[in-house]
C-alpha cells in the first residue's frame, strides 16, 4: 500500500533516504506531501522567508530520473537565510540585503547539493543571526515566539514541513528553537563544517548545524557537510555516562523546565545510566558573560561595512549590541582566550568521569509573543567552547509547548555525541 | 620646502600619517605622488588588477577639507583581489568570478576605510590564494615572480606605488612575497582581524594581514583592523631573546639565503641579542604535513560551489589540490587537531627560552618565471600554529633580488612581536 501524504511528511529523513535509496519512494512523491504541508500551514507559521514549489518539483524529477546523486538524495531541506543561495535571494534577516541574490551557494549549501539534497526555500532568521526577530511563529502555538535566530528553519522542520533544515548558532541558535518547537538540533565541535558564504557575526563562535526530527538525521545531514561518513554509520550500544548539570542558571528556569529535567534524570537512572552531579567551577561559569563579549567584539568588526553605510537600517537592538562590541579591544580578547584556555583545561577533567553533560535547553517553554526569541544563556558557554551539543525533545510543558534537554559532550567527540545522544533518544521513546 | 613627488612615495604611511594629522601634507599631494608612481611602473609590474585614479583623487580632496578620520587618514591603500569591494569587481584570481561586482565591502576593508584609508585598487591575487598565479612581476627583476599569493600586494608596496596594502595568509602568502618584494609583511595571529567578506580557502589558516615598508606600518595598518590601539604605541626598548631556527627546510634554502640568515644572526649577536639555537621537535615538525592536509581538505569543503558548478574553470592544479582534500574526513582532522595540541605544548615550553623565534622566510631570492610563486615550506608551521609573524627585508641576493628572514612569536603576543621586530629592524638598518 503506498504510504500518504500525511504518512510521508511523518518520516524521518534517514527513512526516507533509505526508501529512495532503494527506488521505493520518489522524491517527487515524497517533496509533493511536504509541499502540501507547507501551503497548509505556512499562513500561520511564517517559517519561509521564500520557497519556489515549481524548482523544487523539477529538481525531484530530475533526482528520480537520473542516478543515485548521494546521501541526502532526495529529503526536502530548508535553509536558513543566512546561507548563500545561487537561486534565491539572501536577506539575512536584515531590510539591507532585502533584494541582495548572491551569484554562489554558501559551501555547506553546495555540499548537501552535491549529495542530493533538494532545496525548497529560504527559512527565515532574525536580524544577522542576533536578537531582533523575523515573522515566524511557533508550529505548537502560533502566539508563541519559535526562538531565534533559525527560527524557520527550527519550525518549517517542527511544523514537518521539511524533514531537514540548516541552522547556525553563535549563542544559542540552533539548540534554543530547537527545544522551542519540539525538534532535534545539532551544533558540531568548532571548525568542521564550512561558513564560507554564512554571513559571518562573530568568527569565533558561528557554527553551522542541523535540524531534524530525530538524531539519525542531523548525523545524517551534518555528515555530508562536514565530509564525516562515519556519522551516517553510529554504533548502536552507547550507553552514556551522564554529568548531570543544573549550572548556575538553574533558578532561571521555570519549574517546568526543571520537572522536565529531573523527569528525564529519574528516566535515565532507571534505564541504568550512570549519573554524576556536576557543579561547573567558576572559571567556566564565568565563560557566560567571556561570550557574549566576544559576540559584540566580534559582530562589531564583522558588520563593519553595514555600520559604516547603513546604520540607519540596524534596529536599534544590534547597534547597542555594536557599540559595546566597539569598546572591547585587543586586551580584552587576550583576557577572553586565558579565560577559556583555563576552563577548557578544567572541564576536560570533568570529562574523564562522564561521556557527557546534560543541562536545560533554555529557560522553558517558548515565551508567549513575538518580540523576543527567548534568553540564549544556557548554551553560551558550549558555545564558546566549541563542544558538540544537541537538544533531544522531552515532551511538553503546561502550556502545551515542547521542552528540550541539551547534552554536550568534549571538544571533537561529535562521533560519540551523536551515538550517545542516540541511545538516550531511543530510551527516552521507548520508556515514553 | 615641500616634499618632492618622489620624497613622496619614499615616505612610510606612519611618517605620512603624521604629517597628514598635523595637515602638514594633503591627502591630494601624497595619492598624487603615489599615482604617478603606479602609471610609471605598472606596465611592467602589473600588480594592479584594477585601480581607480579618479574615484582615489575624489575621496583625497574629501579627506583634505573634511575632519580627521582616523589612525589611517589619508594613506593610500592596495586592497588583495581575495576581499570584497562595493567600489571594484572582486576577481578572487577566477575566471569563475571575472566579472563579480559585490554589494558589500569585506569587514576590514570597511575597517580600514572609517579610520580614513584611501582605496585606491584590486591587487592580483593567485587563484583563490592558491599556487596558480596571475600576471605580477618582481618589482626588483621583471623576469621573476613577486611570490603569491598576495602578489600584486606585495609588488605594489615594493614598487613604492602605495605605502600600505592588505593581504592574507594561508600558507605562506604574506610572508613569501614580502621576502621575495623586499618589503615587510605581518601576519597577525590567528583570529584578530575579521575574514568576513574574504574569499575563503581554508577556515582554520586563513588570516589577513598587512604589507608595508617598516615595522611601523603594518602595525600601523593591522592595528586598525584588529581594533588594537596599542600597536600602534610599541614601546621602544625591546631587545628580544632570540630562537635560532633554521628548521628542517635548511638544506633547501638557497646559498645565498643560508648566507644571509647567518650574517642577520652574527649581526644581532654582536648588537648583544641573547641568541639560542633552536631545534624543533619532531610533532613540530611534522605540522608541515598537517598544515598541506587542513588545507586541501578545508579548500575542497569551501570550494565546493566551484567545484560543483564551474569544474572546468578551475586550473588543474587546483582540481588536484581539491581532489586531495576530498579523501581527507573527519578522523584525519581528529589527528591533526591532536598533531597541533601536542606541538603547541612542546613550542609553548620553548618560548620561555626565547621570545622570537627567527627563520628563513623563503628558499631564497624569487625564482625566475613567472609560472610558479615559490615554495611556503618556511611558513605552513607557523599558519597552522596561528602565531604572528613577520617578514623582515635583510638585503639581496647575489641576482639583486630581496631576501628575508622571518620572525615568529607566541601565539597572541602580537604586540611584543611588533615591538621586537621593530627592534630587530632599527639594528639591522643602524648596522646596515
Amino acid at each position: 500500500m503506498p504510504l500518504s501524504s500525511h504518512d510521508l511528511t511523518q518520516l524521518t529523513a534517514s527513512a526516507a533516504a533509505r526508501l529512495l535509496q532503494r527506488r521505493e519512494l520518489t522524491a517527487q512523491a515524497l517533496l509533493q506531501a511536504c509541499l502540501a504541508c507547507i501551503e497548509r500551514h505556512e499562513p500561520d507559521i511564517l517559517a519561509w522567508r521564500q520557497y519556489d514549489a515549481g524548482r523544487a518539483m523539477q529538481l525531484a524529477r530530475q533526482l528520480d530520473q537520473g542516478p543515485l546523486r548521494g546521501p541526502l538524495h532526495g529529503p526536502p531541506l530548508g535553509v536558513k537565510d543566512l546561507f548563500d543561495t545561487r537561486d534565491f535571494p539572501s536577506g539575512y534577516g536584515s531590510p539591507i540585503y532585502q533584494h541582495h541574490q548572491p551569484v554562489n551557494d554558501a559551501a555547506a549549501v553546495a555540499l548537501c547539493r552535491q549529495a542530493g539534497a533538494i532545496v525548497v526555500g529560504k527559512t527565515v532568521t532574525t536580524e544577522f543571526a542576533t536578537f531582533t526577530p523575523g515573522p515566524t511563529r511557533n508550529p505548537h502555538n502560533h502566539q508563541h515566539t519559535p526562538g531565534g535566530s533559525s527560527s524557520g528553519s527550527a519550525a518549517a522542520v517542527g511544523a514537518h514541513m521539511v524533514p531537514l533544515a540548516l541552522g547556525t548558532q553563535t549563542a544559542a541558535s540552533i539548540i534554543r528553537p530547537a527545544a522551542y518547537c519540539g525538534v532535534v538540533g545539532f551544533k558540531p565541535s568548532f571548525g568542521l563544517i564550512p561558513r564560507a558564504g554564512v554571513k559571518s557575526l562573530s568568527e569565533s563562535l558561528d557554527t553551522v548545524g542541523a535540524f531534524g526530527r530525530c538524531v539519525e538525521d542531523v548525523a545524517l545531514l551534518a555528515s555530508v557537510m562536514a565530509n564525516a561518513p562515519q556519522w551516517r554509520e553510529l554504533p548502536d550500544d552507547r550507553k552514556p555516562r551522564i554529568g548531570v548539570c543544573r549550572t548556575a542558571h538553574w533558578d532561571s528556569a521555570s519549574p517546568a523546565a526543571q520537572r522536565a529535567f529531573e523527569t528525564t534524570v529519574g528516566r535515565l537512572h532507571e534505564a541504568g545510566v550512570h549519573l554524576v552531579d556536576v557543579t561547573l567551577t567558576q572559571a567556566v561559569c564565568a565563560l557566560s558573560q567571556a561570550h557574549d563579549e566576544v559576540m559584540c567584539a566580534e559582530a562589531f568588526k564583522a558588520l563593519a561595512d553595514e555600520r559604516l553605510n547603513h546604520p540607519q537600517l540596524l534596529s536599534e537592538r544590534l547597534q547597542a549590541m555594536l557599540e559595546r562590541g566597539s569598546r572591547i579591544t585587543y586586551e580584552h580578547t587576550l583576557q577572553h582566550r586565558a579565560q577559556l584556555a583555563s576552563a577548557r583545561h578544567q572541564l576536560g577533567r570533568g570529562f574523564a568521569d562522564y561521556d557527557l553533560l546534560m543541562t536545560p535547553s533554555a529557560c522553558g517553554e517558548a515565551e508567549q509573543g513575538l518580540e523576543r526569541t527567548g534568553d540564549p544563556m544556557f548554551s553560551r558557554i558550549w558555545s564558546l567552547m566549541g563542544l558538540p551539543s544537541l537538544n533531544l525533545p522531552v515532551g511538553f510543558g503546561p502550556q502545551g509547548l515542547p521542552l528540550g534537554i541539551q547534552v554536550i559532550g568534549p571538544v571533537l567527540s561529535d562521533t560519540a555525541t551523536l551515538a550517545f545522544a542516540r541511545w538516550i533518544e531511543q530510551k527516552l521513546a521507548i520508556d515514553a
